[in-house]
């Protein structure tokens, strides 16, 4: 078993990886304080994994609540469906919830665990790649408004994460590139060595070889752990990992939400961000070429989608990372190594939507 | 003006009490991070206090959002019209919040800044005197839900609160009333000598008598200051501030929220608490008159609805103040000093409604 440990003082949790992890009724007993538990899923994996959970927890009081799958209903509304099963089966303020399931359910969770009863404790049990290697790490929790993405939340930080790459062997293909986006994410913005060995290992990845897969699992939640470390509340340079987010949200804004699965999005936004900083004069040409080859050798789009060209600066206003001056977006000086800068001017942003 | 200072380390903050403080700008600003505020308010306040605040807030970008009147609308649908607000306006991460009105307004605005992008700032200015010694201080925030009051919220503290007496010269009685009963509960749960004072001025207080309001204020947003700074997250003392509170939440949920106020619940509830504590042997047969006669006094009723008699246990049990083991409750030793007691017996509690 691989542990990763998230250094937060008192909030500090570790990160288990381990094939099978899912059975150890001990790892769970370990980060579970009372006598309750809610296990939050949704409808796609309630079948694949529910009643193996429940078996795992016997010894508590174990109740579910099944929610609707998509990114469309990461709302408040649904949130409200976990707060209401809570109250309904009568827990307290000592029960934990279970969020089992990808990015949607871990976030949707995580947010009811940090607003019920003004918060209690919940463990993460991510079995989408997406939110084993990002989402579930970090204590970033939220719904989305029809007005923007992930705009009414709370940074709430989990009890455990439990990660099981066997849960991969039962994703969409087109899930498991949308986590490989954020993975080549991580090799991106801190580690050119563990981009080389992406590139070098892409298409057993892709396939997915879960020895390896446990691998860059591990190494993405290290980079991921250490950032937030050192930056719980996104004072400064947590924000490096919203690389090619605030393009790929816009994506998302444009489209509706669950139109392209948010790995997508954020595989054109890292582009994106790689194309303009190649224009401000960081990014080599050659660099920028090795990202868009990992991004396409990932099976993931490389362009945004035309019909947003013109509406596209506006969509990326509306993201929460700008503030009073302008645009403040991450880009990246090399691979390996990304930057916040702010105030990057219209007519840069502008040159790059219209090239794309 | 008095100044009561909330001491919560990096997330201290003052109280300011002063009539006449809603039109002090520089405390505002003081208290204003960046460009952008949003003042939140209700139907019934916007005619009075609205245009006073905006043109305290000249210089400023700023927006409001007037929201219906009453704890009915105490929700997450009301509370996303704020986000909604914050949105449509193109508010960011650096916004700061004004909650302009009673407990209502205050908890729902707290709520919202605490979700909005994850946390932003806010600034209470209470209206009611039930929010000026009690609710705004605390960073206590909540809405409800159809199955429990305040189960939905946040800790979230506020960068001020501004409290201005002069508003409660157009506070309804009722609501005078109501927040009279908050101010007797932190003389009976804290300070006998306040206590005292209390019974000596309820007659001016009720009137109400400014100069004698403003030092109940104060000496009631000490007391719970005091009681915030030593335990924020109600992991022990702070549950003393809910004397009365779970009797009265029961009368609040089984009424359906706002046909009784809050501190009328809290009024009841307190006698009820003053009732089991002398039946255990705590507070003398004389304390509980006096305390049941103060009541009296502040136009509060004594005695739950009789029609809500033999649910009466059954809503308390659903109260959040419940842990694995059994009823917890605030009990008084005697006036001026609370203590927290678990495993109060079904029994003993009966005996107290049935006496009702």
């Amino acid at each position: 078993m691989e542990i990763v440990e998230l250094d937060l003082g008192e909030a500090s949790y570790p990160v288990y990886i381990m094939a099978g992890a899912m059975a150890q009724t001990d790892l769970f007993a370990r980060h579970i304080r009372g006598r309750q538990v809610m296990i939050v899923t949704n409808e796609t994996l309630a079948p694949l994994y529910l009643e193996k959970m429940k078996a795992n927890l016997r010894d508590y009081q174990t109740d579910a609540v099944i929610l609707p799958d998509g990114e469309a209903y990461k709302t408040l509304e649904t949130m409200n469906l976990v707060i209401t099963a809570l109250l309904e089966k009568g827990h307290n303020r000592s029960t934990t919830l279970i969020a089992l399931g990808g990015g949607v359910v871990g976030d949707m969770t995580g947010f009811a665990a940090a607003c019920f009863q003004r918060g209690v404790d919940f463990i993460q049990v991510p079995t989408t790649l997406l939110a084993q290697v990002d989402s579930s790490v970090g204590g970033k929790t939220a719904v989305n408004h029809a007005l923007g993405k992930n705009m009414i939340g709370a940074f709430h930080q989990p009890q455990a994460v439990i990660i099981d790459p066997e849960t991969l062997l039962t994703l969409p293909p087109r899930e498991l590139a949308a986590g490989m986006a954020e993975v080549i994410k991580h090799g991106a913005l801190a580690d050119d060595e563990y981009f080389s060995w992406l590139e070098h290992e892409i298409v057993d990845l892709m396939t997915p070889d879960l020895r390896k897969m446990a691998y860059a699992i591990k190494r993405s939640c290290e980079i991921k752990a250490e950032i937030v470390a050192r930056d719980e509340k996104e004072a400064g340079e947590r924000a490096l990992l919203n690389l090619g987010h605030t393009f790929g949200h816009a994506i998302e804004t444009g489209l509706g939400y669950g139109e392209w699965l948010h790995g997508e999005a954020v595989g054109a936004g890292m582009v994106m961000a790689g194309a303009l900083s190649h224009r401000l004069g960081m990014l080599s040409e050659e660099e920028l070429r090795r990202l868009k080859t990992l991004i396409v050798a990932a099976r993931l789009p490389v362009d945004a989608p035309e019909s947003l060209r013109n509406e596209f600066l506006t969509l990326m206003y509306r993201d929460k990372k700008v503030t009073d001056g302008g645009l403040r977006l991450v880009l990246l000086e090399r691979l390996g190594k990304a930057v916040l800068r702010d105030n990057v001017s219209d007519e840069d942003v502008l040159a790059v939507i219209r090239a794309g």
